[in-house]
Order: C-alpha cells, then sequence, then structure tokens
C-alpha cells in the first residue's frame, strides 16, 4: 500500500498500530532494494512472504497485469487456465526478444527485471569462487546450452570442423556436438592408479595432426563419475592459448564443488577457458531444465546470448531467483559445505562397506563429489551378478547409485564406445558409483549402505539363480 | 485412496455414504481412464480438482516423491524451496533423456507419462484440422526450435549452405537460421494489390541459381503481419518436391486459424513438407517458452527430437497440458470461433474508423489474424506523428497496436533491410495493424479503437508539437 | 514496492517501462484506497491479483509477519505448517479482542482492517434491500449466533424465561434457544390454502397468557421450506411494539431473496426488530461456519458483538471478503436475478413434471425461495415409496431434494414434534422440496428434474420390491 | 489412480517404472490407512505431499464436489470465488449437523472423516499426558467455549445462579460466564512468597456461604502469567468433589506444559473436574479461532457437543489435522522440550537483566511457562517510566512483553477491579512479564534480551522526559 492508502487505514484502525505495520513493510522494500541496487545474492534468505511480495510487485509490471490494458497484438500474455497464471505468478511473458535472451521486453517489465535480476544475482553466486565476468541463465539443459556455444563459435571460426573431447561417457555431452554440426575427435584418459585422467600428450597430438584452424575448440569436463577425474583444466587452458583454439568447459555440477570452480580459475588465469556451461537443476535444486552459461569476457557471453532466437521461457530463471532468494548466500554456502562433510562420510561408509565384503574402495582423491567402489568379487561370483545389482538397488529406491559392468559396448550417433559407462575401453574392474552431490542427507548415505549391504548379501547367497523378470536392462540406468 | 482405506473410513462414517464418496472418485478416475486409454484431449474440460488430482497422482510415481527413497546420484530431483516445489506439483525431473527429449525417464515415471501425454493431446488437437503424423513439445521458443529442425536437416544435407526464405520481418525467424550456421536467402514479396504475397518465380530462380543441392531448405511461414500473407504453402510445397529439397513451416500463431492449417494440409498433401512449427503461448494462451514441433512423417519428427541433447524442462509441457485437459476439445474450438467472429468486428470498427479519420482499411482478406490501417494522413501531417502514435498508444495500455512508418533501416546479423517492419523495401504507405488473436475479447477491440480514436485526433490537433520526452523509439515495438 | 524502489529499477530496465508499470501499480492501489475510504463493496469485480495483493499488504501489518519481531509472549501468532499459514495468507492472529469480537489488536493492524472492513462491506450490501444500522460477521453458524443475541437479552430482560416461536422444523433453530437456557414455547402454524403461515392470533394469546414480561423474545423467520412462509413479520414486529418484546429474526438464507429482506424492512419500519441473522455460507456461497448479526439500533448490535468473550477464528471474514471483493455489487447482484429467473423455471418444471405424475405443485407464492410437490399418489402406492425415492436421490446424486413423509415424530431435547419436518402436527400430503437458491444453475434444474421423473417411473413399476440395503432413513435428510 | 489405469499406464511408460510409482502410492496409502486404523497422530510428520493428497482424497468425498451433482437445496456448498474453495481444499461443507457438532453429514463424508479424525488425533495427543477419555474441537476461542460448557451445566443444575471463580485478570474469562448469564463470584489469591496462589478456604467459606445447590461450578484456572501461579487443583478438585459442585477448568495455554496437564491429571484422580478447555492456536501453533473441549467422562463431554445448534466451521479442525500431521507425535513432543529449555535460558537470562539494572526476577517456580521481573526501581525514577518501557518495547517490535504497573483500576462488565492486570488488588510492586510459550525460538530471548536491555538504559538516561507522541496506553497491552 503507497502512504495515501496508510493514511486511510489510519481511519480504520488506531494511527500508531498502522504505522507500524507501514514500518514493517517499509522491512520487506528494505530487502528488495538492497537486491535492486547491488544485484547480489542477499547474505541472509528472505521469507516466503517477502520472496511472494516482491514476485507480485513484479507481476503488476507486466501489462497482461495492467487493469487497464487492451491487447490487439498476437502475444498478449493471454492465460486460459488459472492454474497456470497462478503457478507463474501471472509471469506469462518469458524473458528475452528476439534479439538478444537478455534483452528487455517493453510489455514486461516485471519479467525484464526478473531476468536481469537473476543473471545477476546467479553470477554473484559464481563469484563465491573468484573472478567471473558474466554469465545468464538460458531455459536450456547443458547439453542444449553447449550446443549453442559451439554454434556460436561456428561464427568466429568458420573453417573448424572438429571439437577435441577427452572421452566422458555422457551421451548429451557427445549430442551437443553432433546437433551442433561438429566431428567430435574423442580422445582416450589414462589410467593413473586408479583415477582415468586426461591424455595431454594425445590432445596436443590431435591439435597438430587436425590443424588448430579446423579445430572448433577443446570441450573438457570438469564434474563427472568416478574413476574418472575432472580434466588438466589447466594445462588445457595453456595449451588452448598455445594454438589459439577455444576452449568449452562443460562444469555440468561443478558449482557446488570448490574444487571444480579453483580449477576454472585457475585454467582461465593461466590460459584460455572461452565459456562453462553449468546446469541449473544440479547445482542449485531446482527442476530440471536451465544451464548457466558463463565466461571470463563479457563480450563473448553476451554474444552467446544473442545467438539465442527469440524470447524463452522465464520457467527455469523463476526459479533459481526463488530459490537463491530463499537461501540467501548463507544458506547456499551452508548447502555446499554439508555436501563436503558427507563426501567424507560417504567415502568412509562406502570403504567399511566394501571392506566387509572383499572389495574396495577405488582410491580417486581428485574426484571432489563421486566414488566408486570395486565389484571384482561379485563379478566372479556370477557374470549377471552385477547388472542384477543395479535392478535390485532400482527396485529397493536407491537411485542414483550407478553399476558398471565391464565391457559394454554402445552406439551413440553413429560411433562405438567400447567399455562404455566407464569412460574407459578397458577399466580393469566392473563398479558401483556413488555421489555426494548437494543437496544430500545422511540419512541418504546411511539407508542407501544398509540397502546396498542387503543387496550384496542377497547376490552372494544364491548367486546363481538371477530372476530374469526383476532384470532390468543396466542400461537404462547410466544416462542422464 | 484405495478400497482398503474405504473399508478403513466406513468404520468412522456411514457405509453409505462412504460408499458415494469412493463412486464420487471413481468419477474423476473414469476422466483420468479416458484420457490414459485414447491419448486425447477430452471433449468437455476437466474441473480444477480433477486436474490437480491427476498431477498429484502422477507426482507420486517420480522417485523424488517416494517416501522410502534415498539418492545417492548427482541428479535426484532434490528441491531446495518449498514454493518452487510446489509450483510445478513436485514433477522435478523434467522431460526426456539424453537420447531423445520424447524418451522415458527410469526415475520419473510420472514425469514421463505427463509427457507422453502431453504430446498425444497436443496431436490430439492438431488433427483436428486434418492429417498430422506426429508432434512433440519442445521447450524452446519458435526461434530456437526451428533452429533445431535446420540442425537436424545439416545431418541429411550435409553439403548445403543456404536456407531460401520469403521475407518476413520478425527478427528471431532471421535469426533462427543464422544460429544453426546456415546463410538465408532472402526473396522479397511482391505486391498483390494491398498484399504482400510469395514471389514464387523468383524462389524458383534463386534455387536454380544455387543449386538444389545446397539448398537446406526452403523456410516459409504461414501466421503473420497484414498487409503479407501467409506464404503460398501449395506452390511452394510442389516446388520442394520437385528439387527434392526439404520445406519447413513456420506456423508460429497460425493454429488458431483453419485457414492457416488448411495451408499446411494442402501443402502436405499437393507437395513436401518437412516439419512446421508453432509457439504454444500464441496459440494455448499459456506462458512464453515452448514450441511444437510438428510434421507428415514420423520418422523425421523423431528424429529431430531425438537431437535434442539431454532433458528438458518440463514446465510448457506441464503449462499446455493443464490448459487442454481444462478447456476440453469444446472449450478449446470455442475460443476459435471467437477469436474468427471477433476478428470480422475488429475488421467492421477499423474500417469505420478509418475512414473516419481519412484513412483505410488495407483489402488483405488472405490474412485471417492481422489487418492494417492505412496511417497516409497521419503522415502528411508530420514527420513524426506515426511514430508519436506508437508511443501513445503504449502508454495508453494499447498493446500490441504496432505503428510501421516508412523507410526504415535496420541491420539484423550484418544484413541490412530496408522498410524494416514492413516485410518490403518499399511499401506503398505507413500503417498500423492490429490483430484478432486466440483469447482477444471484443472489449479489447471496443477499448483500443475508442483510445485510438482518441490518439488520432489529438494528433490531427497539435500535429507540430511532438513531446520528445514521451516519445518512445519505434523500434521497441516491432520485435518479440 | 515503494518509489524508491521504483527510481532503482529504472537502472535495471528502460524508465518509460518502469513508469507504466508503476503506474499499472497506482491501478490496484486506486481500488484498494477507494475501498479503505468508503469502506463499501467495490460495484465491479476485483481481479484476483489485486484480491490477493491486497491480502498480501494487509498480512504484512501483522506483527506475526514483521521481520524484526521477537515474541515472548503465549500467543504471537506462530505457525508450526507452511500450508496452514500459506491457506491464510499468513493472517493468524483473528479478529476481535476479549472484549469485542468487533474491536482491534494492537499486534495485528492488518487483521483488524480485515475486520473492520469486512463487516464494512457486508453491511453495504445488506444496505442494498433497505435500511440496517449495522451488522458484524461472527464465526459460528447461525444457530449459535442467535444463542449469542438471545444471551445478550437476557442482561436487558433477567426475569424473561420464555421464547416465543412460530414452528419451523430445524432443529438448530430449536436449539439455539435451549442452549441458550430458555424454553421455546412453540405456535402451530396455521394452514391457509396449501401454505402454512404465522398464528398471529395464537401468538398474542400466548403473550397474554405467559405474561410479557416472563418473554424473553419473539423468534420469527424468514427464509424456510415450502410450504411453510415466511412469517408475518409486520404483524410480529407491531405485536412486540405493542408488547414491549424484543423481536430477533431468523433471516437464515433470507439475504438473497428481496422479498425476505423487503419483510425485514417493513417490519423495522412499522414496529419492533432487535436482530436478525443470516447465514453466510447460505447467501454468500461461502464454507460454512459464520453468520451475519444485523440490526436497525447500533447500539443494539454492539453490546451482541460485546458478549462474545475472547478473539475468534477470521477465516469466515476472510473467505466473505475475498468473496465479495471478487464478486463486485454488480456480481452478486448478477447472482441475485439469476436466482430469481430460476426460481420461475424451476416452478415449471416441476409444475409440469408433477401434472405427468398425477400429482401438483403445491399453491406456495409467499415462499420465494423453496417449492414443494404433493406425492400424495407416490404414497398411495407404497407405504415406503416415499421416503424410498429420498433414498434413489441421494444415491443418484440429486442433493437437496428433500422428501417428507406424513406423520413423522421426533423427540428433539426433549420435546415431542409430531409430523415432524412439515411444520405442522397435520400436513395433509406428504412432498418433495426444491429450492433454487443462489448459485443455482439452470443445468441443476434440468438434471434434478430428469433424474427425479427417472426415480418417479422406477418406483411406479416396482411399487412394492423395496430393496432394503440401499434404504436410508429418510431422517438423514432432512436436518442440517 | 485405481490399479486399472496403473494398468494403462503401462502402455505408455515402461511396467517396471509404473509398477514402482504404484508401489510408491501404496506408501502413502499405507500411512492413511495407520490414520484411519488407529484414528492416531503419526510418530513421524507427514511430508506436505501425503497430507495434501489425503485432503484432496476427502474433498472428493463431498457431494459439492461430485462431479455428476446437482443441487436443489439451500446449502449445497456452493462456492463464488475461487481462492476460497481452493484455500479450503474445496472441503466446504463445514462440520457437524444440527444434532451435534461432532456428528457425520450425509453430503459431505469427507469432511465428516475430517471432523472425526481431528478430534481423534487430537485425543490422542492430549493423552499424552495421561488419562483424557474424550474431546472435541470446536469453532470457537476459549472463552467462548468455556460459555457453552456453562450452558450445558445450566440444564444440570437448573437453580444455579454462580460461579466461583480464583481471580484471573483476563477479560475473555471473566465475561465468559458473564455471557452464559451467570454471576462470577472472585475469589481473591493469596500471596505466598512472590506467587499469587488459590486461597482455598476464601473458597470453601463462598461455597457454604452461597449454598452448594447454588454455584453452578468452580472455574479454575491453569495457565496464567507470573506472579500468579496455576490454580490448585488437586484441592480445588477434591472440594468439588465433597461438595458435589462441577468444576470447568480453563487450560488456555496449558497443553504445552507437561506441569499444568498433570494438575488436570491429578484433580480428576482424586477429585472432580468434568471438563477443561485449551486453546488450539496457543498450543498447537494455528490461527485464532478454536479450542479443544476435553474431558474424563464421555458422556458430559458428549453433552456439551450436543449444546452446539447447527454446524460449524471446519478450518480450526483443517489446520489442528494439518499440522499435528505434518509435525507427528515426535514433531510435537520435540516442540514442548525445546519450550521447557527455553524457559530455563529466558529465566537466566531475565535474571542476569534483572540485577544488572538493580531489579530482579520474581520466584514464580510453578509456574512453568511464565516469568516476571521486578520493575521497582523503575517505577522509582518517574511515575510514567513503567508504562512508558511499554509503549517503547511496543515500538521495537517486541510483542507479548507486558508491563503491569501498580494500582490500576478497570471496570469489566460492571464490575471494579483494583491492581487490574496483576490478578490481585495490591500486588507489592511493578514488574514485566516474558514466557516461554510453545514455537518461542532463543533468537526470540536474545533479541528480546538486548531490546529491553536498551530501553532501560534509555529510561534511566532521561527519566523525566516522557516523549507523549510515541506513548501508548498501556490499556492496550494488557489483554488477548
Amino acid at each position: 500500500m503507497n502512504s495515501e492508502n496508510f493514511t486511510l487505514c489510519e481511519k480504520v484502525v488506531a494511527p500508531s498500530y498502522v504505522r507500524q505495520g507501514s514500518q514493517a513493510r517499509r522491512g520487506h522494500e528494505q530487502l528488495i532494494r538492497l537486491l535492486l541496487e547491488q544485484g547480489k545474492c542477499p547474505e541472509e534468505g528472505w521469507s516466503e512472504s517477502t520472496v511472494e511480495l516482491f514476485l507480485n510487485e513484479l507481476a503488476v509490471m507486466d501489462s497482461n497485469n495492467f487493469l487497464g490494458n487492451c491487447g490487439v497484438g498476437e502475444r498478449e500474455g493471454r492465460v486460459a487456465s488459472g492454474l497456470v497464471a497462478r503457478r507463474h505468478y501471472r509471469l506469462i511473458h518469458g524473458i528475452g526478444r528476439s534479439g538478444d535472451i537478455a534483452a528487455v521486453q517493453p510489455k514486461a517489465a516485471g519479467s525484464s527485471l526478473l531476468n536481469k535480476l537473476t543473471n545477476s544475482v546467479v553470477l554473484d553466486i559464481l563469484k563465491i569462487s573468484g573472478f567471473v565476468a558474466s554469465c545468464f541463465v538460458v531455459p536450456m539443459a547443458t547439453g542444449m546450452s553447449l550446443t549453442l556455444c559451439f554454434l556460436t563459435l561456428r561464427h568466429r571460426r568458420p573453417k573448424a570442423r572438429y571439437i577435441i573431447w577427452p572421452r566422458i561417457d555422457q551421451k548429451s555431452c557427445f549430442k551437443s556436438m553432433i546437433t551442433a554440426g561438429f566431428e567430435p575427435v574423442v580422445v582416450e584418459n589414462v589410467l593413473d592408479g586408479d583415477e582415468l585422467r586426461t591424455d595431454l600428450e594425445a590432445i596436443e597430438r590431435k591439435i597438430e595432426e587436425l590443424g588448430a584452424e579446423n579445430v572448433l575448440c577443446v570441450h573438457s569436463t570438469t564434474s563427472c563419475f568416478a574413476p574418472r577425474v575432472p580434466d588438466r583444466l589447466e594445462e588445457l587452458a595453456t595449451m588452448c592459448a598455445k594454438y589459439d583454439i577455444p576452449h568449452i568447459v562443460n562444469n555440468a555440477y561443478g558449482v557446488q564443488s570448490s574444487k571444480c570452480m579453483h580449477l576454472i580459475q585457475q585454467g582461465a588465469r593461466v590460459g584460455r577457458i572461452d565459456a562453462f556451461v553449468q546446469s541449473l537443476d544440479k547445482n542449485f535444486m531446482v527442476p530440471v531444465g536451465g544451464a548457466i552459461i558463463a565466461g571470463f569476457d563479457e563480450a563473448f557471453v553476451q554474444e552467446i546470448s544473442k545467438m539465442y532466437p527469440g524470447r524463452a521461457s522465464a520457467s527455469p530463471s523463476l526459479d533459481v531467483l526463488i530459490t537463491l532468494l530463499s537461501l540467501g548466500a548463507s544458506g547456499y554456502k551452508k548447502y555446499l559445505s554439508e555436501r563436503k562433510e558427507i563426501y567424507s562420510f560417504l567415502a568412509q561408509e562406502l570403504k567399511n562397506l566394501a571392506s566387509a565384503h572383499g572389495e574396495r574402495l577405488l582410491h580417486t582423491p581428485r574426484n571432489p563429489i563421486s566414488l566408486a567402489m570395486s565389484l571384482d568379487g561379485l563379478q566372479a561370483s556370477s557374470d549377471q551378478a552385477v547388472t542384477q545389482l543395479g535392478s535390485m538397488l532400482f527396485t529397493r529406491q536407491v537411485s542414483g547409485a550407478r553399476v558398471i559392468p565391464l565391457g559394454k559396448e554402445q552406439v551413440v550417433n553413429g560411433r562405438t564406445f567400447c567399455g562404455f559407462m566407464s569412460h574407459s575401453n578397458s577399466y580393469p574392474c566392473p563398479y558401483l558409483n556413488a555421489a555426494s552431490a548437494i543437496g544430500i542427507t545422511r540419512e541418504d548415505v546411511t539407508l542407501c549402505m544398509k540397502k546396498l549391504d542387503k543387496c550384496l548379501k542377497m547376490l552372494k547367497k544364491d548367486a546363481v539363480k538371477s530372476s530374469s523378470t526383476v532384470f532390468l536392462k543396466c542400461t537404462i540406468q547410466w544416462n542422464k
């Protein structure tokens, strides 16, 4: 209410109470003021009521909510269903304009503010780990966002046909290059102890073999399933600088790990990183469907944002803004530190369980999120036991525990991958993955260990009798 | 509640009342059964309570809502904010898998059902106007969806570099080709009375000049601003068949017009249309951010859906499903017929207004949605009057009424367009657009005419004094 | 947002757009201003977004939503469940204070405003039909609200023990007197044609017999089931004035009928009506649980409001305020006129149906809401047929159609009523009631007639075979 | 979804996923089954999604949500506003019938279940502290609920005119007797150290003086503001048994204290307690407006529930059910134990603060919730300082901290109370109250102490200059 209305209220209830109410309103507005002024994630999280007050204020500024509006165009933010209008807080116009997904819409000042503020708040959070010049939220998942980066680079390097890619067995990463119309050049990883690491020499060889000018970019990865570990970004960035090749990093769920973020910082400091892409849902606990494209050169990031043709869904931006305002920077950091603690807890629990079953926790200290436990013994007991373990865990509602058998072959977009899912043609042993990702709880770990223990015991008992009916092809579990 | 629970209820309240309650439940389930069985939009709309019951049922089937679930993966559908969880009905996992945006997710049976059903219900609605083989909802706006189509075609025609495009002055259409990495070949329209129509001969000349094998596709348009009219799809489709060139149609807001849909049907019947793309928000009154990619060859449509790397936002699918279930086929058809009626009403009103002000309604009978009124007289009175009219309407909350001055030049992605916004290098007169799009009401038209009349009168009065402070560059209005 | 924040917004998006957004906000505030200024129901209904904006503004003014509040009392508006907080728009403190249910709470300026405004808006609606001095919403159903009126009168007439009550067969009316600790003196109605009307002479006789000073009040009724008709308020009011006896009117669902409201006006004009009580749910289509206590003497109404000890639920007030703001006066009046039209429609349909089955519509023109159709023929066919009809209608989801058999006896609080449910010891025939109450639709009537027709046909066919299992005691249907 | 629909789902997505989804559904239903079977508060709280699923299931059973329902009655649960329908989960019919607020409604099996289950779950929670025979939730605040108890007793003791009431300075308690039409006989408390305690001898004297048969009941209190302490229930109950006088206990916010509940248990064990009444909002953190009437004799509790004439609002029942299902018994107990801990913390903090300011914490060990700190020194510094402290705390958003000056006189319903608010004609010193009530946090205490400290320092500084503008009459703070 504005001051005129507050004055009117004073005729209805005692002025001193109204004055206190109006002061209380100012408390909420003060929080909004700080947000608008600084464009930063508030240190302390907002209450639901402040968040909703703010969103309602934004909605009121969009033309579809103007009380006197008359629309004679073809896109007026009309909504047929009240359920739909409400779930979007009546913010209907999406974000961006045909020219630029980060641009302002005349018809929708509120949605435009939402868009700008979200990008600004998200940038603030990314900066926790160091220098980042610019970023924007895009309502597409990581894979399609990578595609957009590659398509942008095409205009800079019209002759280039190849993307050099240290192998990581996730379909969407591979497809992101195919969809953009490029030929992925897969470089196998090298085994270093239990870890699978970037083969820097092989990459350099490939660059020279293909000719740097024919290479669109190097496409590296941070967060990944153990025993693969994050790519050697520092060395890759140096190499890209040396050969003048762009470098795009898939930082899928790396925002939650200070190690991954540090790698990117270091890479950018000593060499070249043009853009890095991260998933909204995996790092910020929002529904699937958005990503952040970020970089150290504002001009290039803007170039990407201008490649997106047309307006876009505001839904992922809305989700991440609500989430960050609700958590506050302190709330988000608390999630990060809990995740880190539970990583150690999970490692210890897995180690104990492994030794109890004659297996071992693979030694992958460079992977800050994912862990792997060998399944040699299980494999020895029966050929099918490993895949069977996967389906047993699935039906017991253990989700996210991947089982990786030996020697699986898979054709993806015409290319055959040996040892698929293991990031290697011939990893020495089958294994099981578990990860400590943001939002995980101690209860998740404890319950998972209990169920895993039970499954392993059951499998040992009747090593042979595989109940084919419950059997689920393990393929269903590997990809995202 | 299951039958066991109903039986328990009978111990608390009289069995006959419980029995009636359980029968009532069956009423809702019967509607759901029909939907699952037939995959069609229900004839009569569902009540909000049935819709929500159904969505809650779907959510319960997703692993993030399993009561006993323990997650040790990196994407478990965790949500940090209750506000976010609720607004998505706790459907967090998005749609699709890395392999295919139409694929089923093991972790999310409910979201997968949502995805499949949405595509099926949308297909049913598209079929109202004739034969369509297949379609899917994609959480990207029309422009980016067209890009995805072009990227898919690249794999079929690796050598092709050009896209032939009858000129339509909407940035996102143009950018969709640029982003995909192709060179748009703009073919100017021809003036036929007041209408701007496809120059078929010029197109055929271009094909022969460039060589059919170098042309990725013809990219035509149905719905557009008058005085441009929908492209001559029948002839274009025939030509594409003759030269064996793919044909992609931008059917932006054409689903709402039986004429546009009929053109596509005819094109596909006599010649070649590979895919047609339409906006969700403009045709189904949902928030911005989704499109439908449809076609007559299921295999090709599936090829496109498999090009999308990774999972995607379920939000646009959810919106359109809620909307169509709430409206029912009959409700949606009612919207269509009202739109048609109001088109005639708007035409008549504009005609009257025009003649009162010494202008005229341009004669564009082939455009079933958009209308244009000349602004010759206004232009004559003052140079700035036409653009000024635009800003006056804007501040008076008339949205969607575009004002098109003469001879505007604009550079888009390096290419200069003369007479930008008018789809023509030199349209004979400036004009104002108004459209009868789905969801428009008689009140919108009446109010708009009243305000427009006032503005025109004011401008005549002080033809010279342009208040530069309120002046808004007309550029802000043209694009979406 | 306040002006400071709007200014900050202008740094993020173009000032002209922000200015328009801020103007749009003023549109909503203007509506709120009018409400605060005039305290009247707005002529045109508000949009959901204005209603919610307003409620959020109110909530912000309550201390439980102060961002800096610290509570060390025993009632601080703490809420354990988010679901509960949200469904009450975070208005937790209820209404009133220990001294007066209409009083202002220092801790809850917003809830206090809500309370005052609701009473003011409701008063405005009651005034549609004439003069009313004062009223307040109380979160108790009609019966308990009548009790409160009687308890208030007790302090004025400490010696009085009796309440004179023209018979109406609704338990809660009878119990309202018992609960208050008085002895109801039931005066039988007289038959006038088909109508049951107030027996004025018998009442006067009773007054003289008991002694006016021993009579607490006359307790009369307007809205009721046909063939009973509203009491003769004018004559009763005159009589009360003559004997100096208070007069309380149960106007249960009479607000929806101009006839009932007119009767009250007339009564108050020519004689004495101290207070009249009406149901919120039955007149304003809100959930059960509230009533309005109104009167022509502000002091007496206030006396009643001061009798309610302690604070009370704001829920019924909130419901009726939301409803009236959403409908607007015009929307509410539209409901009233539709109800009236459908009354005629229902009468005609019932008449036709009756004659088709050898029955007749009872002639009760003085009852403006309820109708009755005789069931003589049905009764003749079988003893159980009449009650069986009731249960058949129940299981066929015809709700509200009451079936009244002959000669039912019922003991209520120790008193025996003959011919219970029929307001008469010996009404000449059994009958079926149907009412045209606010919110009814033509579809309700049509569907009901269809089902009723079917049931009557079925009963005729197998007049004897009463399926005892489906049989439901008709008693379950009569009372509320 | 029923099994038929699940089977249909299996044609759309893989059967194994659907099967898992259907199992997951069973998980929720299992929780509902337990609730229905046992009627107890679940040990562990339910998730929001289970709670909403359950409420939706209940709503579906009410006739207003039947898809095929046609209503021709005057109360059909019609709702005009979607906002209203949704916030009540479409449960519109309220609870109870005219005969009994605990009775089942034929039209509303779902609401009836809600009512029965709420009473059962609440009973289960009350039983935590011992034996309770029966209870029901009533949508009226404590005061009006006490009135209902007194009105019920009137029928048992028609001659009685007096209620004996150990003084407690809360208006609504006093008014509850006045409203019921009885004459309160106020018995002053005796000073025992700092504590004000029940004067048993004076009470017995009064009984004999008035004659036991003329006394309706003794009306005692548990929870209260220090330095008053809970009444000596054991002795009072024994006395009531001896004289055969009913005994009604006002247990306002005593459910949260095991001491208060224990007193009631003991009283009932050794003597007579007919009913005890407690506030819903103060004990269960729900919005104001409901109470629980409980007792040890099921027949008497039922008698009270049958006194409520007509149906009633389901809103308070819905709130408390949602809250208890969400918390679970364990969650509720956790609140109780936290409250107890913070009581000690608050006591220690107040003690320290008091001694720092030359005041002292009054020694009131028998009051388990409320504490009092003397304000002798402040009083000495200035006459107005004490009341000024109250208004200073109010404007600093310290809510619930009551300031009690000396010698205030107040007339309530014609009776003058000396030393009002202090439960005593002449308490030795002015003081400030603070309470550790359910839901309080450590932050509340810390913040309150900080602000209180500041205020006391400020008052000392300029002991004389009372800024009359900010000055708020202390009267506004005392009552609820």
